[in-house]
């Protein structure tokens, strides 16, 4: 078990820092601020160019910079001593990190830096005030760093996981052939926010031949007794942490056609799981998952099998092709496997935790792969 | 009124391309490709990498680049006729971006992109493969042309506004002394999606002293008749069309100073909303709100009196210092104002829209100032 103190995950990163001769990193995407400054900035989602930024140094003393209006919330959660505003529109928060940086003797060291989440209006200012830093890559650490789970991160993405999964079981329970696309998200939605969540952060459910967009919004449309199917990828957060549950759902009529794919598709997928436990390799497990379709007839056009889930949505271990890191005990990930065949969609996705000897399909104690169905209305 | 049909917003932008002596425009955020490609690209948000770009040139024919995986969605809805895609980790987007730029004879020209958007890792790529282009920010022409709304915005938004009001007054009526903020908030969320909203973008809720913090988020903690506010700021998309409303909430009994700080924020308020009008500069709005706040006696300490409101949060018009622009007919916007007094936030917005000859408040067409009120249970 990880030790959960605060400031420990800082202290974790300290290591890799060394190991790639990093003086200093330098954390901007709203996911790294929550997770190393351990305090929630809100409006870094919705208005980017709010930016929060964690200063984390090998040596002396971190640093958090925020937005004025975020004192209060960044005041009551970091554990950061260092805690410096900018007022929006007076005061850049790029040149605020600059002059960090130059206090902490850093400005001409080597700094790593979330490159792939900075903005480049704001790279380019940073250039500017620190012409002889070296600015380095470094979302690999932080996400290294973030991708085994501490116990606290393991229960609540479990709950996470689970809740979701019954949210839409229900809302599938209550809904009747004659409801609408809307009518069964919402419930699915309003189970999910029941269930304590507290975002929405992704709602795909498309019946028919919708169902071949990977993203589809719900619309008005009824669902009709013609053996259709729906698709559904759905997923909100619960203190910070994601859930994301793919399913798909038969309307009406049982359809042996449907039924047929997804059973084939759901023997690969019991196949598949069972080959996660710490020290598969990421890459072997996409390999033995496309082996899998081959044998059962399925198109394989997937680009991943699988992603960790936490804070964020897609993170590591990632499932890919070319992905030679093996998993690792406390890994918290999706496994999900889809394929489509004439034009629909079938999709199946649960979290996965990889215990010491093996893994625990969290979002399904006990893992029923039979179709959801939503019954005829019978009155 | 605009003209609607498609493409007719990429038309818009040729006289600013022109002014600026720009050869083509490149969009990437999901707000710019939503509204000039037409088609919305769900991931782009949860998964930064998976970038999607809308190459509009000032001659020519404009292309649209997307993920792979997304090609269902966006044939189904942009009008854009040269569509590309790529296949994630196995063709980068920006390659892409570079060689849709070379056949349309664009690499050395005058290409207006948004750089404050695109990731840093991105540009340094796009730099190197295109070392002889003009890279210039372009994010205020797509603003500018974003800023007046056409006639079906108008009415989301507005249906919008009014159904998130609807939702935050249900909730307070069927809440009582005793009920917790998440069970306020949660009833809120939930009449929000029966009103039809897509998405939560923000829950912002603090009761007592935690009302000081901006972007609090609900817990569990019981609402208590001890003289208590409730701070609120609560918003969702309906359509990809922005909510954002502001109220203050009075907990059991009634309390004489809280009253008195509200109604004379809400004078100011009134006052304010009277300036919106066509012709009226943002930074003159900004310092006659400022004023109305020395006359009431009420601590100012805001960098913003307002914002423009759409498939973004904050957009133009912004109500700034320096903002020397005028309002124009059939923008639509937010006035919000607040203050803090002894750690009390109080705070009031709504969505306004400036017509032909003034305004009107879409959020509450009976504008009511006086204070919510969550009533003790008497049962």
């Amino acid at each position: 078990m990880l030790d959960e103190t605060r400031g420990a995950r800082y202290q974790r990163c300290k290591p890799h820092m060394e190991r790639e001769d990093l003086d200093v990193l330098v954390a901007l995407s709203p996911e790294n601020v929550l997770y190393f400054a351990e305090t929630y900035i809100q409006t870094q989602a919705s208005i980017r160019e709010r930016l929060a930024i964690a200063v984390l140094p090998l040596e002396g003393e971190p640093a958090i910079i925020a937005c004025q209006i975020e004192k209060p919330s960044v005041e009551a959660e970091t554990w950061i001593a260092d805690r410096r505003y900018y007022v929006e529109a007076q005061r850049s928060p790029i040149a605020m990190l600059a002059e960090a940086l130059k206090e902490k003797h850093l400005e001409d060291k080597r700094i790593g830096i979330e490159l792939n989440y900075l903005m480049a209006t704001y790279y380019c200012e940073l250039v500017q005030l620190l012409p002889r830093a070296q600015l380095i890559p470094c979302s690999r650490i932080f996400d290294q760093v973030r991708a085994v789970k501490e116990q606290r991160e393991i229960r609540l993405l479990s709950y996470a996981g689970l809740q979701t999964v019954r949210a839409v079981e229900a809302a599938v329970r209550m809904t009747r052939v004659g409801d609408s696309e809307n009518d069964l998200a919402v419930r699915m939605i309003k189970n999910m926010f029941d269930g304590g969540a507290q975002s929405l952060e992704f709602m795909c459910l498309g019946s028919g031949l919708r169902s071949e967009m990977a993203h589809c919004a719900p619309d008005p449309r009824v669902l009709l007794e013609d053996e259709s199917v729906i698709h559904l990828d759905f997923g909100g957060k619960f203190d910070h942490y994601n859930s994301d549950i793919a399913r798909d759902i038969l309307v009406g009529r049982r359809s042996a056609k449907h039924e047929d794919i997804y059973k084939r598709l759901t023997d690969c997928y019991v196949r598949g799981i069972e080959e996660l436990k710490p020290g598969a390799r990421a890459c072997d497990i996409y390999q033995f998952t496309k082996e899998q379709f081959e044998r059962a007839g399925l198109p394989f056009t997937m680009s991943l099998v699988g992603h960790g889930l936490g804070i964020g949505v897609h993170e590591l271990p990632m499932l890919i092709p070319g992905e030679t890191k093996a998993l690792e005990e406390d890994m918290m990930l999706c496994y999900e496997i889809r394929t489509i065949v004439d034009g629909y969609r079938y999709h199946i996705e649960d979290l996965i935790h990889i215990t010491s000897s093996g893994h625990e399909v969290l979002s399904q104690p006990e893992l029923d792969t039979t179709m959801l169905w939503i019954q005829p209305d019978l009155f």
